[in-house]
């Protein structure tokens, strides 16, 4: 592959490239490049979301350059000192390390084993001292911290800020001088610290790494970031036929956007596809393509095959009314849980008994079983919900 | 002494006293007290306005407290690490003892040796790890910090503040945690610092240090902090002649101030002095008791009597003529330099004549040669001015 073919991939679904001119130099070196990217110890549980960052991270992998996955445990065993946050506690070595062994179960689905670093970052940051640290301090400004958005956003708003919430970046940043990084991947909501890599970099007198922010994405509703607590996520865990149906249930341009951040398709092949839909062809069809890659990636090409099969099975063969009655429901732009959806729409008479049907397991939508009673359905969705067996219906949600 | 003397003592010359009921309870309890005082390991030479805190400390001595002389020599050896500050080179080891050692020498002319415990805050600062001290900085929150005058000050206009600058009074409060200091005593530019020492005890769960904050000592000019800078300092290691001789040419105003801060005098006594004024006494003749007694506390009781002596010979003894032509000056509030005024007064042509003749030692105040041409002198003050063997004035300084 040219220079300018990998430069394509490399920047394929990212967001900024600090500098694209600096990327350029660095693969003409034609030397392996290193690659870190850093992770929480505390998240193991890996979604799709996640694995835009993973996927990333291949494409630089199968160029032949060396990717390193650190896992940023240093601050994750020290947890909030302050006290103050009851989700930032501890965790001992023994946890890190249970964690970090998920982390490899998931992520060897999609890089490959013999070929990724794995680094914890409390390997070099246990060693250092408080004079270490000091200097370490030195080597930025307050005005600068300040300039990362929730921060500032916390501090006009007189939210307050401990004084060691300045020093995580610092040893974010820290870490690229110590793996001497020539890249380092983030999600958007991370440029600040990565940028702090550069800065230390620069201040340790070495070339500052590349900066490659990848988007986060959109959960199955398709506007908020793909989250756990919002309901909205693909575990890359989760049972091979969850997994197809819910891939099955985004909308076409979520689709597209899923493509091209988690199908390892060549973009050709995909502008292709979109010629096809653009000339009448179904974009179910499509939508089937990108719902068996996922799944062959993280269970097997069988399981991706029966998962397809159950799908047709369960929506296609006869499992649904020809005629579904359409409706329109007027919902806030920022969505509305399911179980107010039903009675909004009159499905259900109640709240209450949303939530009892969906407990029970009578609720689906487009054939696929709800069992996440908080879910949030996007405004501009459009879905066939069904509840109980007889009970159908399409509704089409419109912002205020 | 009974507790409302001690308190009485304790509070003379304060500035304030963080909290008052809480240094009653204190006195109360009997015991000897641990009076911390922080000083800055890379100023070893000492003026009479460092000797405020010393005396303080003297007080604390007397009435059978344990006084803490802290050398805070651990953010001394680490310098300034941002290399923005020529002038915080970092302290080797050796120059930290050495300079202690100058410190020892001249501190001792006030307290007791064999009462003062000397302490270095390296010897617990230099065991602490990165981990301890991002939990040190996690006590307390940036709002806070940007509180502190300076910072504030430097953070509206723009001016870059390090983040380790808000790690050092950390380090500072951090210390009567380790001291378990019951009272700390500073300048009233420390008050941030020391009451960070409150914050970070109690963060300890140990009852909070009481504050106390003495005067920024005025120098001879009678209106600006005592300094080298300024060169209107006495030294502690000057000569007997000098220091009895900087200390006749002080105002009237500053002889009250000095006495308050600097004398060990009971405060009946000098309020027994005021009396003798009010009905006539020459404030002269309280001044040579001020002079006498700070000679011979830095030097011996014959060295004051013969600085006296000299002081008397030189001024009084014909070495000036009897009619000495009176003049009024009209100056800034801010006070002028000698050279300047020397000029302004018609005593010399030119500055650079002044510059010339002080080099030459050939100008002098009240008898007393001036070595410093950047000497300033204070409006409203007066004093016989010499320059050469034959042109006297007394110059009445006259603010705008």
């Amino acid at each position: 592959m040219s220079n300018t073919e990998a430069f394509d991939l490399i920047k394929r679904g990212s967001v900024e490239i600090i500098q694209e001119d600096e990327l350029m130099a660095r693969l003409k070196t034609n030397r392996p490049l290193r690659i870190k990217t850093g992770f929480d110890p505390s998240a193991p549980d890996i979604h799709l979301g996640h694995t835009v960052l993973i996927n990333k991270m291949k494409h630089f992998q199968d160029l032949g350059h060396d990717v390193i996955f650190l896992i940023g445990d240093f601050t994750g065993m020290i947890g909030d000192p302050s006290g103050k946050s009851e989700t930032r506690k501890p965790l001992t070595r023994e946890e890190v390390i249970e964690n970090a062994r998920t982390y490899e179960q998931q992520v060897f689905k999609i890089l490959d084993p013999k070929k990724t670093r794995i680094e914890f970052n409390s390997h070099w940051m246990s060693k250092m001292t408080a004079v270490d640290m000091i200097k370490l301090a030195a080597q930025t400004t307050v005005a600068r911290m300040l300039e990362r958005d929730d921060f500032e956003k916390r501090y006009r708003g007189g939210h307050s800020i401990a004084i060691h919430e300045f020093l995580y970046p610092l040893i974010m940043g820290y870490d690229s001088v110590e793996l001497k990084a020539d890249v380092e991947l983030g999600g958007t909501d991370q440029k600040f610290n990565l940028l702090m890599g550069r800065e230390l970099q620069k201040s340790n007198q070495q070339a500052p790494q590349v900066v490659i922010t990848m988007p986060l994405l959109e959960g199955l509703d398709g506007v908020k970031k793909m989250s756990k607590s919002l309901g909205n996520y693909i575990g890359i865990s989760d049972a091979a036929d969850d997994m197809f149906g819910k891939l099955m249930s985004i909308s076409d341009d979520l689709m597209w956007r899923y493509l091209d951040l988690l199908s390892f398709r060549s973009t050709q092949e995909i502008q292709s596809w979109q010629k096809e839909v653009k000339a009448g062809a179904n974009p179910r069809d499509i939508k089937i393509r990108l719902a068996e890659e996922i799944v062959e990636r993280f269970h097997s090409k069988e399981a991706a095959k029966k998962a397809h099969e159950n799908f047709t099975a369960r929506f296609q063969k006869g499992q649904m009314p020809d005629e579904i009655p359409e409706k329109i429901v007027t919902v806030e732009s920022s969505g509305i849980r399911i179980a107010n959806l039903l009675k909004e729409a009159g499905l259900t008479v109640s709240t209450s008994e949303s939530l009892r049907l969906i407990k029970q397991g009578a609720v689906k939508i487009d054939g696929e079983k709800i069992e996440d009673a908080t879910r949030l359905i996007a405004a501009g969705s459009e879905h066939v919900y069904q509840v109980g067996k007889l009970k159908f219906a399409k509704l089409k949600l419109q912002a205020k």
